[in-house]
């Protein structure tokens, strides 16, 4: 019973990396929105392995196509289905893994839990899970896009060590997709490319971490106490496969500052109240403040390295891992799309439910 | 509709600063399990102002009572209802807030939000909201003892600058409330005291990072994809009043590893499967696996000083503040039976589905 | 896990008829809603025993508190509790209780279910629950009125084998609190009084029907599949205590007609598409039409009954058993603001959740 | 939002009878089940248009897959996604519909409400929208099975005034299925044959009763106070299409006993409590008690029919309409499976929360 997410805008995800398929049944859209399999490609292709160099050679086509729920180009209000099927599976590939534990993966976890696992892939804990995800988050997209809201743009600000130069408020979605690392400072991301191409030639891997900004998000979203806009930001990152961290505004850094240092002054800007800074990143008392909502999330370095591994198999033995396999080095470049579903999500099922109560 | 939190253990908070009283309803908790209201109060007693000069001089009681669920002494498997009454309220020290938004606090966004706000104080936006939430836990506490889980240690691991030297895994409950900052490091505590102190001096206040871990939490619990345990857990804290960031296991400093020096090794201890290190926090995949389960959070500055500060009132005109009222320079100490709460509210219900499907 | 009702207007009821008091949580109504605890009084007066003679003598004052989510006499968009005070109980009357079951109650079934039941009274299970309900439903129907929705009117149609014969689209609030039976067809009522009066001289007890309508239903409330109108509706009252049966419309009745016959013509009235017919009561594949809404429950015998009866107790021997205490020889004038307070509840939550996706 | 049902066990409908397909994703089913296509398609193949001259002689194939969560012939505890692809769509037979309303369809009340609708058929208001909820039913009955909980039967015991005459304990599923009107009592079947062929011939229809019996369901499912399990199955029931009433036990007629000649009298069978009658139906306070579980639903004549009816267009002009396309004249014998799927669900999702807390 953990595969939904949202009140309102309801997302149910379904799917193994190996079987039928993996797709998405998104309850709650509003009616009359104009809605077609090409807003979904789009972010799909963003999130596909094989896009560059930097990503697993795997090809996956990860067709889109939108069962339910939508008639003519517009949606009806009811559920929309929507569903990649799977190819270019190599269950052989996998053969080693049926009764050897990954190290830092969910084999062992989920045969703990289960006491059954697909072990042809990563099961639902495969990225491939994440397809469900990011189709939703372009519905979602277009939900917000209609109701007045900015662009919701994520980027790798920090690979290994190497960190962006930039000024958050000013990435645009050109810069970002302009690098293969979607890191939008061209000189980190040379260095970042450098990083990746070692790690992948000694069969290592890198994490980073990616930035977010929700531009023109109306005050008044987010519920308290639980359902904070912040508390539900940090569910659905924390929900990414890799994620080990979340901040808001000034994060963990901001508890280095004062109060007088930290809390952000009020100001009139005509109409609108603003803040002179923005530590709160966009975010006080769990309701948007009218101010850009900026966050980060922590990626942990990939999981499969072909470095020989000590683990134990479903016998208990030790045994060393040599993984096979295509996999990424590094996921921070295909994390970016997946931020910004999960911030899509959490907007627009808070804008739903900002209206019922209005 | 933001005021519940959990599926199956599921609590309901309710209540303002200023008003009859604050409470929370449980519904979902397992029938014949002792409890009383003492139970209760150890916890609440540990929130409370006023319990040391670190705090806000405010003496409030917050004497719990059980209204219903409990039947000589054990509970009933119905809701349990459980009320703390409001006193020690002062209306007037808020007057100057009825109009004016303090910086960083959730007076703009709560009107923003509802067009209406209680601002005798600070309404759902208080501390004071806590303390259902931290009744709730000392009864998920129960329930995760009767069924063996081991103890819930959380610890000011840092305040400003100042940083705990300690073995996470070794802090003990005593270590912890031996220090009136409950950093278990009695050198670093000193230091911290000497800060708060300084702040309260000055009118500024002081942010910090609680630790936490929660020790045997058997494998299997957390459910993938979206109620991943780590998901869950960083919703829950980042629901807490004034935390801006979450991490579990080696979080944001763990994505300057590779994969190789990050990926924890398994091997077998006895009949168990264990991981040599545990940088994964005691999750993997979203599913606990067995190891100790190791979470931070950062607590951003109090935003209540004495300060003066620029800010606006509510027909937009610029004002400067000085705010008068009792108010902790530093929610630190407060903050940790807090966390607790939150960790074993998350536990607790993942406890139950595990057994639903298991 | 059970006690809560509602998506978005959500309410949490708690309390057993013995212990600290009965009440309800309500989260997610709108904010800036005039209301006071006159407006809940009201309902709870209809509701409580001790009200004519026709009812139990136990004198019950149910005096409803509002603790929270109230400020100077508007809703704050918080959670809302509302709380009576448990007083006139007699323990002692309930002795014989504490090991015999009693035929048709719930004293088997909880104890079955959780190994442990609060004896002394009905429990959750006592028709005292149902103040968490008639309260919510007065908030409840604060927002409908608001929103200009039209009444809720619900009134005795049957009790035994006495018939009212009325208009049910013509019964006013008045009528039906004219009689102390509240069937509002003063002939019948008299029937039903002797019948009544007649039940509880030989220590008997009768049942119903309770009819209700709502007027002022605007056309797209309900939502498909599971929860259409009158699936949401029938869940409410068949979750009343002693609900055997619901039909909306033409019912059970209606399904000895042919299509012909059964089929409501549509004809346009001005602005409005209406029904010449409403055999639908008003939903339409699980969605208003904008006819007013119809719906009958039935309600059986009370359980609680002076005559000799066959049973068991918790050794598992056979007992006769005499019931004492102060108990309703026919619940059906009690039952009518109860099924009023589900009715506004569904409507209610409908009505905020079309107003999300609208 | 309206598509899900169930808290732990829960399901998730979705599609119109035009366009990709209809499914269901089950999220919450335990792992290692037995689990194949197979169990699903008895189950659609008895809900499935054309199976006998009763019923509409449009051919659905109706080929259930499972694409998701079921691994070697088990489920792994992961999201079970099912799909049927729509076929044999013959849109041109609906194009009257497309600005006409049918009298007692949803096609208003969808348009009222979304704005917008699939006029190429039912839309989600579709006898089609049942598949995926009957393949759930499917999926919960292996979960009940192997669990030791007896069969669910349902039947035909009432169509237009034609009542069937059979013994409610004692029916078969062989006697059922043994006669095409799914009526276990051969005369009544007979006449009920001769009463829908009369109809069809006329272009009109019938409506009636199911009713339904769970045998070996265990003491202590449901959960007070509104998730009582009399209150899920009424809405469970309710919301199948053209439901218009729903009786637990005796139902509308028991509101005609006195209290003493209704009540059911315990009893000690061996190591039972057992009631030597069950006018409860199997429930008391919201719990079962062990005994059969019995109910009844009313389904009202088809709203498909040949003959001219009133109604208007869009336009809102007055408008004859003669319906044309291959229906149901009556839906009783197809409704069988439906009420067992609900019955199932219903019993399925309890009997994991009563794991939960037991």
């Amino acid at each position: 019973m953990g595969s939904s997410f949202g009140q309102i805008f309801r997302v149910h995800t379904w799917g193994e990396s190996h079987g039928g398929g993996v797709g998405v049944v998104i309850d709650g859209c509003p009616p009359r929105l104009e809605l077609s399999a090409e807003h979904v490609q789009v972010e799909l292709d963003r999130r596909r392995p094989g896009q560059s160099r930097l990503t697993t050679p795997r090809q996956e086509e990860d067709r889109a196509e939108i069962l339910s729920g939508v008639f003519e180009g517009r949606t009806l209000g009811t559920p929309i289905s929507i569903m990649v099927h799977n190819r270019d599976a190599r269950p052989s590939a996998y053969e080693q893994m049926r009764d050897v534990y990954r190290p830092s993966h969910a084999d062992y976890t989920y045969e703990a839990k289960y006491g059954i696992r697909n072990w042809q892939g990563g099961g639902r804990a495969s990225a491939r899970e994440t397809i469900g995800r990011v189709a939703a988050g372009a519905v979602a997209r277009r939900v917000l896009a209609a109701a007045g809201f900015g662009e919701i743009i994520a980027w790798v600000s920090r690979v290994h060590t190497v960190e962006a130069k930039c000024d958050a408020l000013a990435v645009t979605r050109e810069q970002v997709e302009a690098q293969i690392t979607r890191c939008p400072d061209p000189v980190a991301s040379e260095e970042m490319i450098r990083r990746i191409d070692a790690a992948r030639g000694e069969g290592d891997s890198l994490g980073g971490v990616v930035s977010c900004v929700a531009h023109g998000v109306p005050p008044g979203l987010g519920e308290p106490v639980f359902d904070k806009l912040e508390a539900d930001l940090a569910r659905g990152l924390l929900s990414l496969p890799a994620c080990k961290g979340f901040e808001i505004g000034s994060g963990f850094e901001g508890t280095r500052l004062t109060g007088i240092e930290h809390n952000d002054p009020f100001f009139s800007d005509g109409e609108r109240v603003r803040t002179r800074t923005n530590r709160s990143g966009g975010v006080q008392g769990g309701i948007s403040n009218g101010e850009p909502v900026l966050l980060r999330a922590a990626f942990k370095p990939t999981a499969t390295i072909r470095k020989a591994q000590e683990t134990v198999n479903r016998a208990g033995e030790s045994v060393t891992l040599e993984a096979q396999g295509r996999h990424d080095p590094c996921v921070l470049p295909r994390a970016v799309p997946m931020v910004e579903a999960m911030v899509a999500l959490v907007l627009c099922d808070h804008h739903l439910r900002q209206r019922a109560i209005a």
